[in-house]
């Protein structure tokens, strides 16, 4: 990926964040017939090795090799930054349109899990997540099914893991513009209704000062 | 990508207003060092071109063969889904969590353009499309900008078209549910603030029938 110095994100936290906000990855993986990829939520175990689990009738791990090489991408807010968005704009008009966005690449080797144990560790790691975060005490649990049915889902699902070898992020989000021109952008894209890249830009800076 | 006949999208309005809401596109390309993703905001030129452009400095150009094969990923909106939106859930428990998600996958041959006529093209293209969503009547144009100053912007850029080949797009909207369970994922994500993905799926399923 291009990634000028100025947009490097280097903060474990921040990039935590992109992708606790933004968890549906897509894993890209070259095959023999042609680049594949597929989306699904995808958490970090802790180890920082990447667990998830697809549906037993896709393809990717059979087409996908294990201990192959994958690029896992987390894509975070984004959103158009026009010239009109800078108040020196109208000073000297040289601004260019733009496009804001954060980022996050992940590359790793894959390895696929066909045991129930593995299986079940992986659903539960994921629906805890995002359970607890929906629905707090009244949180779904696994449990709450009965056993012929889970085991009978679990059937139908391969769990995978991939080792994470190499993090590249990327925070576009005009750290790059005068604070006057920054606080107009900001102010211009929570007019424009993008109000989640509006405020992670405003959180970011305030963050970093 | 794996896509049962149910949630595969064959509306070419449908996979249009997917690619309109969420124009930033990742190039992915596989290179002999690893492979490789960039995102830019892409448009279709009338034939169905893809149409973008990278930074000079953006080494995707020099990595990627002219006529190499590229895939394209542009990814809607999505969200989590609960077993406990479905009203049905409370009677059976039968239901698991699942991830809610549109997106296009485009397959095609990339070219790339080092001469200013097309260059200003693409950057006219992209910035008339967003300029007028935006800003209306105030559209900011590149003939706003000093020409020294464009000519040199344009001499920072790149321009490519990606000749698409193939286009594989996924509604996973919870259309296999029966109206009730529809309805109530509706509703929770709603209330969750999922409404982007809410919205989506209403205006689809309505759309529908």
């Amino acid at each position: 990926m291009y990634l000028p110095e100025q947009f490097r994100e280097i903060d474990p936290a921040e990039i935590a964040d992109i992708i606790a906000a933004a968890p549906l990855g897509c894993v890209v993986a070259q095959t023999s017939a042609a680049l594949v990829a597929n989306h699904m939520p995808l958490l970090a175990d802790k180890d920082g090795t990447l667990v998830g689990h697809i549906a037993l009738a896709n393809d990717m791990h059979r087409l996908v090799a294990e201990g192959q090489d994958v690029l896992v991408i987390f894509q975070g807010v984004d959103g158009y930054v026009s010239p009109n968005f800078y108040p020196s704009k109208a000073e000297h008009h040289r601004h260019v349109p733009t496009w804001n966005y954060q980022v996050v690449h992940m590359h790793g080797t894959i390895s696929f899990q066909h045991d129930e144990r593995s299986k079940r560790a992986a659903v539960g790691l994921l629906t805890r997540q995002h359970e607890r975060r929906l629905n707090g005490d009244k949180a779904w649990r696994m449990a709450d099914a009965p056993d012929d049915y889970m085991t009978d889902m679990l059937g139908k699902i391969v769990g995978f893991r991939i080792a994470v070898t190499r993090t590249i992020a990327k925070s576009k989000l005009s750290q790059n513009r005068d604070q006057r021109d920054f606080d107009g952008a900001v102010e211009r894209l929570e007019k424009a209704g993008d109000t989640a890249l509006a405020d992670r830009m405003a959180a970011r800076r305030n963050g970093a000062e």
